[in-house]
């Protein structure tokens, strides 16, 4: 399935260099969703009763929200690319993302917003590590 | 097809009040999509040859990229609705939406990045002004 | 004194329009301050033995950061100008630091972080307004 | 002088751990004013006459606005602190203002936002090292 995000990647009218354009598409959609979601889940946190147990929860929803937004947006540009700024910030990321991802993991059991979360959080870690990966 | 921000917003603990959760999810991810295709749109007019002549569809872009993304993030949260608030940037985002439609719109016969940025700014545009006219 | 701000704005290479640049330094200003501190104010909150009863203000907090940082974003560029899209911006930013700022008020009393962000609230607020006002 | 960074610093209610309060408060200002102005410099190229020569610029100013926002957000915050994510945004944001202060230096000679935004990354770049090596 073709998506606004590969149409966006098949119409830049310069060079991509030797990205691997299906890992790179998947991963400016991971940070996209994970930035919503993790947005989502802190505020789904501050609804609970228990929200006083919740809030390294809440900050580590909203770093992560922020860090992955910045990286979404970075690699969407193609422009000059920097190959090293674009691995420190992709390192960032997969580490905002596993720190989320476990902290939301831990209590995937009883709320199901962290549940979500903490599976979006372990793609976009994912989807990370393996655009790092390609990029040798 | 459920998506994860239908999720997100099907497991939020308390009530979402009186808003029609369709017209919200389809707002918050044409928010999210128009970020991402805007901020892709500027940097795909900074490739391209003719740059001199985009610089006002770039800033367009770039503004509603931001605005974009706030709204989106603003309407990510439930707790503490404020629906004043809320009305307020959906008429912004609206009109930035509308803005930035109209000048990749210009564009759109000879540049397939702006003819893609277009149609989501109008399909964004129109999730807000749908979930506003279901807010009374 | 001049400020970075100011020699952004004095050596922008083209015309700035019949804007007060007073009035819009200041508007900058305080849009990346009041981001600033409503996001360090929701992490205060997070901090509170009383977190539960501060969820509201948490949430507008968020609110009011990301609306501040995409107005002053917005500000912050003069090519292509749109005066409706910058007086719907600045409306929703004015709003959005009178809603945090109210809230934030009623603990300033006893929480010395609320004290602070409700001052810049109330300061970026009036700031909205005067160069609102300014726009004609 | 007393700034609100510093008040809201010296008001958070719980332990800021052993980090260096004046560094992290002179580390999260420096990371909103170079946001503001990489935002504003990138705006500024647009405008210039020669706007075909400076796209890379263009590019650099907006991943340093980008990363420097997400940077100043995460340093705000204080709550379960997570210092190996610190430490790489912080590494992330010194490269990217160095990469965006190197390429504006170059143009310093004639164009002024460039000269003061190229300064301006190089004390957010500083700030950044100065806290990153008192982390220890």
């Amino acid at each position: 399935m073709t998506t606004l995000v590969d149409q966006m990647l098949e119409t830049y009218p310069a060079d991509l260099g030797g990205v691997d354009r299906q890992k790179l598409a998947d991963c400016i959609r991971e940070c996209y969703a994970c930035a919503q979601a993790c947005t989502a889940c802190a505020d789904a946190c501050l609804s609970e009763d228990d929200v006083a147990s919740l809030t390294k929860c809440i900050r580590s929803n909203l770093d992560c929200a922020d860090i992955c937004f910045a990286t979404g947006q970075m690699l969407s540009r193609h422009t000059g690319y920097d190959a090293n700024l674009t691995r420190a910030m992709l390192e960032a990321c997969e580490m905002a993302c596993k720190a989320c991802g476990d902290i939301c993991a831990e209590h995937a059991s009883h709320m199901a917003h962290c549940e979500h979360c903490a599976r979006e959080c372990r793609k976009c870690e994912q989807a990370c590590r393996e655009l790092l990966d390609s990029l040798g």
